[in-house]
């Protein structure tokens, strides 16, 4: 198929291009032309941007798909008894079945936000892949590996029987990726194994790091050093590492992540909402570590929209160091875009609008009042926008959403899916 | 004009009430019955919430309306620079014209987003009545004065005729109030002459209240006390009063705002944008004050959506303190509806869905997948919910928007307004 996306004011990042009237073409599921507004030939068929912004679809570097199925579950509690009393017996009554239209149901939510390429850590993966594949996004999906000793070994199998099965799947949609959950809830032996499968498979692995102050204490009593260095020392990050959180950490643990590229998903809703704390964002960046933003599931958000996640990422640095000029919106906007794209291993494809690259790309609507008047569209993209603002998402060239009307998802279906699976499980 | 609204879950704001499945009758402009779902009778219009929250329109505590003219034109830069380069030169080309549009736009946003009752501070404000009587919203306005020694006193003329004129207009939708800008900006007689005028009057006095450190610091040094402790000594307090932002209170402060009825619009948003800081929530709350949620001009934050506002005042609270029970969902829900009614002196009225109060409704989106599956309808409105969710809007008995299509306002026209008045000022 061809497209031409017309009348647009495209914001390329590409080395903050921007064009003021401009359009994107497609030739199947590849930008081959941005540009000024040239007219279709070769009987494309036109989308009329009408004004509004044309830009890179977003990327959510950290989220558990499936877990809409708890979004407002559990609120306002102690961590935990949020995960202990809730979380993990709620978890405990999942079935393929569930996990599917959970991840269905996010999907809608994603595409209806402007993300096109999501990182999930989860379990019951195929379910989560095969909600993927029919709605067209793209993901990097790992089955989370937890465990001491030899309990892992059954998650890691179904981790690599994952990868054998479905990287690459979707004409390359789908990446399949190792996790490893966390310090405290993976023993070395389990690292280790994780960090040998990945590097022989050649992918990347999904860690949660530092998200707490007590993750870090009790790293401290148990190995004597931080979780970064337990991982480091673990072979971790000889692999592609998508590191979550990373909510304390030290300056050595900053310039261990950075030395050896290490990229960090910045969940800012879900640190605050879990009482987690804040990232140091603006030291790491001041490090050279590439960073991304994560939405972590909806239990802890309660959303998947990276909008929030961009303009809380901004201000947020900005409120805590008393320094307005912190975070621009082109920095917070690179985090969902390139950063988020480069993080999960798509950087040379995804994450910009230039010729060339895979044709991810979202419309805003050009006249929603709430992004009216636009001086700077990166800053209405920012400090503006909201994901309900997206009008039209296109993904490896594919219209996934137009008119705010979802293409690939039959969302009433997928709702008594949602709900069906929820009277199964009695919640 | 008689409406139902059926079909809904409602939650009242009444002592907690929620009713899974029940019906708003309304009755001209008053609420006559809240309940289970019951048939019409009487020949009413019906509005089928199809299964959708039903709640009390939202309150939008503190903010300069026209300001939507200057939405995204600077950002992340040094407040001073931004405040005296950028955002004060411009508001010296506004005219009238440019702030109705100004307004009307902003009237478009806050109708789309929920909010049915703002408190506006600006100027050249019979525009802004304009654009609010226009669009049938609620709003209490006020003549922001400044100034010293006798340099407010054509101000403090203007905000007096205002009163005269448009004080209970639109069958006591506007309220005209009287404002003193900042400890900073006004002097002594001006807050002893505003004072007075409001007490003489009977209405209330909006105003800036400790919104950074330098404030607090710069009036130590002029005045050898805070500016709280200013604002008491000159009667201000005297006067139901909306203190905006009080960022930075000592408890001393915070007793003496107790102690006086004081009432706080929280604007965590544009506090954080602004790099001023947060806010003790917690604390105040302590004090049994009242605090309702801004979004303070959309030059800094921005936009008019108090969902942000309530989200971000419960997560930002629970991510500083390191307490994930901190302000709960019903905590920031209360903030944005029945205290905000409260703290602008409509609490008798207005914020809750009870028989008897004036008829300030919303419909969120039964289908919106960010909003699925609904656990809990609290936690649903404030950790889920963005202001684009709002589907249809009832202010004081009128629909004035249905299914997100705005019946008051002339959308094309208004941004037409806009982009000319913007061209007029060389913006």
């Amino acid at each position: 198929m061809k497209l031409l996306i017309k009348n647009g004011q495209i914001l390329t990042m590409d080395e903050g291009r921007i064009i003021k009237n401009g359009c994107v073409r497609i030739d199947n599921d590849t930008i081959s032309y941005v540009g000024e507004d040239v007219p279709a030939e070769n009987g494309e068929r036109v989308i009329d941007a009408r004004g509004g912004i044309v830009m890179p679809g977003l990327v959510n570097a950290h989220t558990h798909t499936a877990m809409t199925l708890f979004r407002g579950y559990a609120d306002d509690m102690p961590l935990e008894d949020w995960l202990f009393q809730k979380i993990f017996p709620a978890e405990d009554k999942l079935d393929p079945e569930a996990v599917y239209w959970g991840s269905l149901l996010a999907c809608a939510e994603m595409i209806q936000s402007g993300t096109t390429l999501f990182a999930d850590m989860y379990f019951m993966n195929e379910a989560t892949i095969r909600a993927t594949l029919e709605s067209k996004l793209n993901a990097n999906i790992s089955r989370c590996v937890t465990g001491m000793e030899g309990e892992y070994k059954n998650r890691l199998s179904e981790a690599e029987a994952l990868y054998d099965a479905y990287n690459g799947a979707g004409r390359g949609a789908v990446r399949v990726e190792m996790s490893l959950h966390a310090v405290y809830t993976c023993g070395k032996q389990a690292m280790r194994a994780v960090s040998k499968s990945a590097a022989k498979r050649g992918t990347g692995v999904h860690i949660h790091l530092s998200e707490t102050m007590k993750e870090n204490r009790d790293c401290y009593q148990q190995y004597g050093k931080s979780p970064t260095e337990v991982f480091r020392d673990m072979g971790v990050f000889e692999n592609p590492t998508n590191a979550a959180h990373c909510v304390y950490l030290s300056e050595n643990d900053m310039d261990i992540l950075a030395e050896n590229h290490v990229g960090i998903s910045h969940n800012p809703v879900s640190n605050l909402k879990l009482a987690s704390g804040v990232a140091n964002v603006r030291e790491m960046l001041g490090k050279g570590i590439c960073i991304g933003v994560g939405t972590d599931g909806t239990a802890s958000n309660n959303t998947l929209d990276v909008f929030e996640e961009m303009k809380l990422a901004a201000i947020l640095q900005k409120g805590m160091r008393l320094d307005s000029t912190l975070i621009d919106a082109r920095t917070a906007l690179s985090m969902a875009t390139t950063n988020g794209a480069e993080l999960l291993g798509r950087g040379a494809e995804r994450g910009k609008l230039k010729k060339g690259m895979r044709a991810d790309v979202i419309i805003l609507d050009h006249k929603a009042p709430n992004l009216l008047p636009v001086h700077n569209p990166e800053s209405t993209v920012v400090y503006s926008a909201n994901g309900s603002n997206v009008v039209t998402s296109i993904i490896n060239g594919t219209p996934v959403m137009e008119n705010r009307e979802l293409l690939t998802i039959d969302l009433e279906k997928t709702v008594h899916g949602v709900n069906e699976s929820l009277k199964r499980m009695g919640l």
